[in-house]
């Protein structure tokens, strides 16, 4: 089983189906604006999740692609208005919404997303009362980003953040949606109580690391692969795992250095580079990868419970493709 | 029958609601955020209208008080996002929030309201086959929403805009809401499909009438009462169906002088106050009053299906309270 076949294969099927999901309303620059980013691409881990869930179960992945697609135009949303909020020019690649459009209109446009999203999951082929279910949930995890988004902009001005704290924040603005996605496969699926439950975990797990790995990228991926400047994290005094620990661990001249460029949004290519080699040098990207490595291995005990398939496969690959990945 | 009594025991009992209901989540700053607008009070008068048919249609209006809140929650979110979107410093005579806390916040508040309008429809008291056709209006209408406030934006660079385009965009933007209220409220409540057809229509009469009437208070309306500035949306050159009349008809000097004023954003009063004699001597103002009139007589034919109650009196009475009102 080639891995990046099998998600391609998903991916496509996907794509199509946002495409005609996104061909709606009558206002022609709204519609512009809410495609931006969908149509720039993007991995759709949490409609793939979804499907291989669904799969993983009783081979019943196709009909949670609405779902899965719900979610997908959720994450989008959230991508639109956390831009939006972080003022990030850039994303996949291509300039953000609020770049491109202006403020009111990307404001509008994650709306707009946001409420299509609930419309395609009134859609869902399932049982009425899952439906409900599926409702309070989504609507719940939207509610729990937020509180996560908030935190997570709150921290900008604080030098105490715990791991405790970040990991609470990850876990809401991120996780979450990766665990609904899960969860929402495994249901829709027909799953067992037991089988939804670990669903939920293992995508809760998968969302962690994959969190940890982005703020990894973040300060040390490649620019033209992962699509927007690196430097942002550390100009933007981001409170990723890495700088709770380097704020935990530095003493002396290099936490000076460190606390000199960190936060400072005109910092030079020379000075991040400099912020990037103390963080090395003081075993921060380390630690987080290995963070990340142990969600990983969580993730992997969630899938016990799920009979031997193709998909159980797919789904062992892409715990160690997302913490492993490149972008 | 009193009907400001009336409506003041139904708030009550929303308020409280309400109340509850946003006594949400573990970031003490997005609760108050979220709070600021439900919390300085407002006509409740879309969970009013949901109550109001229910109990006409059977007496059930209690049942759908959840309905009606996560309405007030939608409403209320959108005015968070208008206000950034307009840059409105007060609404309801209290600081708008992006004023009070920081525009990002706002954005927010703005999205956790919106979830949370989901998270209480899940858990309306009706069959769940309702409720998945209460899911797809509700979204459909915020959807709708956004491309009526999209319109609305784009009206502000355009002289050219016709009186069928802003009765589109106030359908979009202000009616449907009111529409799904009425509708929701007829439908929980167990109505016919007759009966839940011109419930729906009512709403959208009523809220044609009332967008209609906002927009004369924004022009001649006392400041004091309305709890904004009343110059602001000549100020903001807001197309409102008085300044299309106005276009459409001032010739001469009256037009020139009315362009000058007319999106000014430094006008000073006395030049406000020359706008609003134009618009008057050009009988745009008496002009709007008499197309809010009309949506009053076609809300009160929808209401002639229903059977006689105490209920539909209020109904009546409103129509003509809300066409009427000054605040």
């Amino acid at each position: 089983m080639e891995l990046s076949e099998e998600l391609e294969k998903k991916r496509a099927v996907i794509n199509k189906e946002l495409e005609s999901l996104l061909d709606v309303g009558e206002n022609a620059t709204l519609k512009k604006a809410m495609s931006h980013y969908p149509s720039a691409g993007g991995k759709r881990l949490r409609p793939v999740l979804t499907m291989l869930l669904g799969d993983a179960v009783s081979g019943e992945g196709k009909r949670t692609i609405p779902f899965g697609c719900a979610l997908e135009l959720i994450h989008n949303f959230t991508l639109v208005h956390d831009d939006i909020m972080d003022e990030d020019e850039f994303r996949r690649g291509i300039k953000s919404v609020h770049t491109v459009f202006d403020v009111p209109t990307a404001i509008i446009a994650g709306d707009a997303l946001f409420s299509l999203a609930f419309e395609v999951l009134s859609a869902t082929e399932t049982e009425d009362s899952k439906l409900r279910k599926l409702l309070e949930d989504t609507a719940v995890t939207v509610r729990v980003i937020a509180e996560g988004q908030q935190m997570d902009m709150e921290f900008e001005s604080r030098d105490d953040v715990s791991e405790d704290e970040y990991l609470t924040m990850i876990g809401k603005k991120t996780a979450s949606l990766f665990s609904l996605a899960t969860k929402g496969g495994a249901l829709i699926g027909g799953g067992t109580e037991e089988q939804v439950e670990e669903a939920s975990k293992y995508g809760r797990f998968l969302g962690m690391g994959f969190q940890i790995r982005d703020d990894i990228l973040g300060i040390k991926g490649d620019e033209k692969v992962i699509g927007k400047p690196v430097g942002s994290d550390i100009r933007n005094g981001k409170r990723t795992i890495i700088a709770v620990k380097a704020f935990e661990d530095l003493k002396g001249d290099e936490r000076k250095r460190f606390l000199e460029i960190f936060g400072n949004e005109s910092a030079g290519e020379e000075e991040i580079k400099d912020a990037q080699a103390i963080l090395d040098r003081a075993g921060a990207i380390k630690y987080a990868q290995k963070c990340a490595d142990e969600y990983a291995a969580k993730a992997h005990k969630a899938l016990e419970i799920f009979e031997e398939s193709k998909e159980k496969e797919i789904l062992k690959a892409l715990v160690d493709f997302v913490i492993l990945r490149e972008k």
